[in-house]
Order: structure tokens, then C-alpha cells, then sequence
């Protein structure tokens, strides 16, 4: 039983010609099994340590980042999973990283980064977690703020569709999703433009408060960012 | 390390003149520790037995229902659960059963329904199990058709009033009500209406497609419904 953490990264935001590329760092096994295939990090369960300081543990020796960019995704386990036939339970927890911070990060012992669409041999069942992780992320980019951890707070409306394009890994046409995105209310003029280089400034949007109409308003468990929305 | 399960009804949405109530059954402990204090139902995790398979049998021997209304929570654990040191893990599940569906279900030994406003003594930590199920589910009725498992598919606006006062723990104004859910576009008529006794006729509606207007259709992992925007 033990944690393991999907850490997405978005890489290439920067360049205005390009599709940005989202990226995951993966452990090289060094050990059987699946000696040399590439595992999510994570870490046992260890005594007098939570769910959320394994995973922690994990994020940091991975990426130097700490726990606030943690949440937790979803646990595996059947009964395929162990030889011993005692369910192996991984609790899976994700982060999301932008694209300035992910650009700091160095890479550790036997850790490499993918895109993900060029991913190599997978250990254990983590091709399914990684699968479950982008299926959440693909999902929740149409009804939550989830794009902003990757894009930043404030964001031009080619920016953020480049976002969606990496995430969803497709080309959007952007009349329609200028048009999609505004009627949606999600996001809201920030006021100010970003000019840059030769181009036209471009007006800057933020997202708006995530709307929740009719409940009430809701209380983090843990001090997690957007903990209940996105778990 | 087991599951439990946080099995949530609406008791009396067929009576005009209360509030319905969420009620939670709950499982007497019949040995140390916590001997006489009340559990969510749960099992340990067995050999050969999947996560899905051990909550679903907890539901089953509870309610008589089966897995399709189960939905992965939240996994619990931490250092203080256990005196062995080892974190205790409890992967939570829960599931929200029609009014109707619930009325025919029979008390089984040490099985007791509560009402959410009146819980005995709890076992362990299953408290704050409960606060985060419900606290989740005040969320999601907000942004997701979450509603529509406990009042059913087709429903008056007074009837999904009552619902959410039950959730919310309070009473809506219902013009304010009306004037809000209709707003949100969450739900449409379905173009029946609804006679009953002496009322005046009312319309019937239904949730609306959810939408996720620009992402990816959602594929579904484990064909439970709603697993994703749920879980």
C-alpha cells in the first residue's frame, strides 16, 4: 500500500508558435519488479506519516515543489494488482503545475520527464492512473478553474486556448472558442492587456469566483486550494 | 485497512407540510474498540476482493441495493487512527438513494438509519467521514445534477427546493429559489406537470445534460454513472 503522485506540467506557453506540451516526471525502476520501466513517484505508507505528507514526500523529491499543489485523485486497488492476492491499494494524489514553476524544475536521480504523448514502458497499473488523471483533467477544465494552475492567474484568451488545446490534445478553432469560452462566464476581463513584441496588445482575462449558485459556501477540510471542487 | 460507505436518503419528500431529512445508516459496533458506538458500514479488504467489491458488499448487506449507486469519496488515513503506528485506511465510498428506493429498505441486525441532525455516539474518525460527504454533496448540488439521485429524475421546483433545504440544513426563500435554479440553466421542464389533491397543477423538470461545454466527452472508467464529475 502506498501513495503515488501524477504531477502535470505544461511546457512551451511561452512560445506563440508552437502547441504547449503537457509533461510528467516518471522514476526509473531499479529494482524487480518491471526493473527499468518507468513508475509515478510516491512512497510507501510509513509509520507515524499521513496519506498527505507520503505524497508530499513524493512531490518535493521530485520536483522541490511543496504539498499545496496536492490533491488527492483517486485510490486504485483490485485484487489483480499484488501476487501476495491481498488488494495493493495506491492512493493517488495529483498536482498541477504552471509552467514558470515546472521551468525551475531540475531533474532528480532516475527521474526524467515525458510528454504525454510520447510516453515510455509504464510499471505496475500507473499507465491507468495516468489515464484516469488526464481523463479528470480533461473533464474538469469545462466546469472548473483547473486551466488557471496551469496557465497562471491572468491569461490572454490565446494563451488559455492553448492550455485547453495541450489538455484536450486537439486544435480549437479560436472564433468559436472565444465565443465558447465567454458565454460560459467562466472567465473575466482582468482590465489590462499584454503587449508583446510586434503584436497587437491582447486583452487579459482571470477566472471569475467558480459559481456554485445554489449551495452554500463551501469550507476546505484541509487548507488545500479548491480542495472540495476538484476532488 | 478497510472501506466504509456513507449511504445517504431523503426521508419524506412525499409530504407537503416538512422538510425532508437526510438519514445515514449506521452499524452498531458489537466489540472493543468503540464497543456500543455507532460505524458506517464497511468491510475490511479481503483476498481476492476489489475496492468496488468490498464497499458494494457493504452496501448490499445494508440496504439490499446494489453498486451502481456507489461512488469512491475520499481515502482516509492517518498516523493517530491506529495504535500500531501504521496509518489506518479507510477509502471511503458513498451513496445517494431515491426517496422511494430507501423507504424500501429494512433494518437489518445492528443496522440503525439516523437523521443527519441527530447522530449517536460515532466509531473512530467515521465523523469527519460523514462531514466530508456531506460537505461534498453541498457542494455538488450547486454544479452538478447530483440532486436529481435523491428527488428522482423528473420533479416540481418545490420538490428540488426541498431537496437542496434538506442538504443545505436550511430554509430557501422559494421565489428566490425559482428564480435561481431556472437562471442556471441546471434544469429544464420537461413539459408535464404534476396534479396532485387539491393543488394547483406544477410543472415537472428534469436536470439538463450537464454541461462541459469545452472539454472532451467524458469517458467513463468503471461504467458507474457519474463516476467522473462525481468523484
Amino acid at each position: 500500500m502506498g501513495v503515488s503522485v501524477v504531477i502535470l506540467a505544461l511546457d512551451g506557453t511561452n512560445r506563440a508558435d508552437a502547441r504547449p506540451t503537457l509533461r510528467i516526471p516518471l522514476v526509473r525502476r531499479i529494482r524487480q519488479p518491471f526493473l527499468g520501466d518507468w513508475a509515478l513517484p510516491g512512497s510507501r505508507l510509513r509509520q507515524g506519516i499521513s496519506l498527505e505528507a507520503a505524497a508530499s514526500d513524493a512531490l518535493l523529491s521530485t520536483t522541490g515543489l511543496d504539498a499545496r499543489y496536492l490533491e488527492q485523485l483517486y485510490t486504485f486497488g483490485d485484487p489483480g494488482r499484488s501476487s501476495s492476492g491481498l488488494p495493493m491499494v495506491s492512493i493517488a494524489y495529483w498536482a498541477l503545475i504552471d509552467a514558470d514553476e515546472a521551468q525551475g524544475v531540475h531533474e532528480a536521480r532516475n527521474v526524467q520527464w515525458f510528454p504525454l504523448n510520447a510516453l515510455p514502458s509504464i510499471a505496475f497499473d500507473h499507465r491507468r492512473i495516468i489515464d484516469y488523471a488526464l481523463d479528470r483533467i480533461r473533464t474538469k477544465i469545462g466546469y472548473t478553474d483547473i486551466a488557471a494552475r496551469l496557465v497562471g492567474e491572468t491569461f490572454t484568451l490565446s494563451q488559455l486556448r492553448r492550455v485547453y488545446e495541450a489538455i484536450l490534445d486537439r486544435t480549437l478553432d479560436p472564433p468559436n472558442f472565444r465565443r465558447s469560452i465567454l458565454a460560459s462566464g467562466m472567465i473575466k476581463p482582468t482590465g489590462e492587456v499584454l503587449a508583446r513584441g510586434r503584436h497587437r496588445p491582447a486583452a487579459l482575462y482571470r477566472y471569475a469566483a467558480p459559481g456554485a449558485p445554489l449551495s452554500s459556501p463551501s469550507k476546505r477540510h484541509d487548507g488545500r486550494r479548491h480542495d472540495e471542487r476538484h476532488a
